[in-house]
């Protein structure tokens, strides 16, 4: 019997998604996870969106990503949703030593005109450790 | 004529009187606009809630506090709401020169059964200038 996955498990999904599409370096993957009017908040600089998400990403290229995230605590409120998560990341690039950044999200989720998760604004607190 | 307030102004002077409230020092009124469950985000430290905030609030409480706030985008969902704020914080101790502190925050709210809006998440990515 087919059973219908909730939303709380599509945004766990969508998080994994996002990961390893990361990861993966599929980028067109990762744009596909976040709503046209994204915002991405990160400490000591100015709010940004999808250009120049696309603009980061272009520039991490040839860098390798390892990550994983551990939900803490996800709130569906119809189509909207929020979720506070931990993540460890490791970014290692060509020619140099992993980077460990490692902490806490809180990221407001919207239900897309396809019915599909989609990331709405992200506050990033990740730090080195 | 008497007129409804509306959410988004409840909420805009939600966070008038909060930063009203630090600057006076008026740590009851403070906690008054939070949920008892809040969690606090701030880079570089485990999330904290009521307990830790009393705590901190205690060791400041000589220090002096100015703060304008300018918000962003606020986003009604029923019972449940965000918003994305700029602030910019200046804080003073005794002896010592103003630190000031600017940036953005993302917070979640709440209306509690008394239909007060309230803190109940809030991701703080305020840093040094």
């Amino acid at each position: 019997m087919a059973s219908v996955q909730s939303d709380e498990e599509a945004i766990r999904q969508l998080v994994q998604s996002w990961m390893a599409a990361t990861k993966a370096g599929d980028l067109s993957k990762v744009l596909s996870l976040m709503a046209d009017d994204v915002i991405f908040m990160v400490p000591g600089r100015q709010p940004f969106g999808k250009e120049a998400f696309i603009a980061s990403s272009q520039n991490m290229k040839d860098v390798r990503f390892e990550g994983r995230s551990e939900p803490q605590e996800i709130r569906v409120l119809g189509d909207w949703a929020w979720i506070r998560n931990y993540l460890e990341v490791t970014i290692t690039p060509p020619q140099g030593k992993p980077l460990v950044r490692s902490g806490y999200t809180l990221t407001i989720l919207q239900r897309n005109s396809a019915g599909n998760w989609v990331i709405a604004r992200d506050a990033n607190l990740l730090s080195a450790q």
